[in-house]
């Protein structure tokens, strides 16, 4: 019987790495969940984000899964350094993230954008400290981008306002490496390339997740598929809003009905 | 033993209507349920924020109480019409602040501001047309105030530059009644006279349900408290930002700690 890779995110901006993931690897199957009802997580204690994310994890298991993704970078502070939930694989996206980041970095000076929970958890800021001792860190708390992002208000004035606000420092220290510490922001590469210059690094975590991913291959852990492939995505919560924005987001990979789940 | 009145919200708005309660009924004691765990309820469906309101309602009941008050608009539009909860009485924001717009417009043109969840409800929009069939409504949703206000970005050029986005329709139209259908925009009322201009009429939530609770006294509804007042507020997940966050928006009435409570 094929295995399917779980992903798992707050709400739906995590569809930004299952398409990357699924383009990728186009013989896998997928089950996301998106614990839509509670979003957002960037706000939560980390013992509220770890008893929801035990749930979501359970959940998946559940669904025989052969690997665990915690896209949301708000849920993988609070599994870090976890690399197995009850016997099987476990990625987050800070520790690749932070990898990526030091390898395409030329000077070492390494800026973190993401939500309240992500920069208060200083997750990013150990992670690439304990890799390169001499990186030096700027963390950035950015909790209006996502609500941005949800409005759809991308390519805006208010986005650009809000944008230049939290990237004055960034900006003035010349950073040139950027993580993306949320899955919502890849969506504002533009307003964000503005701001900073086109010689920015952008990192974005569906990109470290699926050469994390090709790395387990190619280590043997885990075993290509090569059946028929079927992408699930489930959400805690259903309007017609979220039926759009997902087809938005995972466009052109055509998607089936999104399935409710009560957890 | 004395009765408190049972308050529920989805965050810490709320406290704008707890703050202006306690002080009209100084000798009344308040039970605040914050469900800071789960916010925001603005972007869920009907049947998720039932099911949430319904675990609220049963906890306030168990806290001994003698009313049950939905602070939250966009969880009174799911319990419109609902007088009581198992024999306790029940006040929604929706009824009364729709009657409180009637009675000060001039020309019945109203203009409703709420969250996504408020606006799709048609909940204030059916009501006013309830109570006066000739009224002209106008509906707004306005998802960035909630994330603008908890950024503390208040007096602010990017508030303001949403705030007129948002307005624009009814600042055309030259409505001059707006209900405020969230407990969060209280804190944002110079932003919106900015726009708007000082001839106004801002419907809150918090003096409208003052007034309701004044007729539940006068019609022997409810017995006044003499005994020695207690305020608690639960909240369903507690940082540091939110101890800070109560203080500021309950000043200069003082709070004991926050109670965390798990639902």
């Amino acid at each position: 019987m094929t295995k399917s890779i779980g992903i798992f995110d707050s709400g739906l901006g995590g569809l930004t790495v299952l398409k990357e993931l699924s383009t990728r690897f186009p013989n896998e199957s997928f089950c996301y969940l998106g614990d839509i009802a509670r979003l957002p997580y960037g706000n939560k204690s980390p013992e509220t984000i770890r008893r929801y994310g035990m749930q979501i994890l359970k959940f998946l298991k559940e669904q025989n899964v052969k690997a665990l993704i915690i896209a949301c970078n708000s849920a993988s502070t609070v599994f870090l350094g976890e690399n197995e939930f009850e016997g099987i694989p476990l990625l987050n996206v800070i520790e690749p993230g932070s990898a990526a980041a030091l390898k395409v970095s030329q000077d070492k000076k390494i800026a973190v954008l993401g939500t309240s929970a992500t920069v208060r958890s200083h997750a990013y800021l150990e992670t690439l400290k304990r890799l390169d001792a001499s990186a030096e860190v700027y963390e950035q708390a950015c909790p209006l981008l996502v609500p941005l992002v949800e409005e759809g208000w991308v390519h805006d004035p208010v986005t650009q306002l809000v944008a230049e606000r939290y990237l004055h420092e960034i900006k003035k220290e010349e950073i040139k490496t950027v993580i993306l510490g949320c899955t919502h922001y890849p969506v504002l590469k533009p307003d964000l390339r503005k701001v900073l210059g086109d010689d920015v690094h952008l990192v974005e975590s569906g990109e470290v997740l699926a050469q994390q991913l090709e790395n387990l291959y190619q280590q043997k852990v885990l075993e290509r598929d090569t059946g028929t492939r079927q992408i699930r995505i489930c959400i805690t919560d259903l309007t017609d809003h979220f039926e759009r924005l997902a087809r938005v987001l995972m466009h052109p990979e055509p998607i089936g009905p999104l399935e409710k789940v009560v957890l």
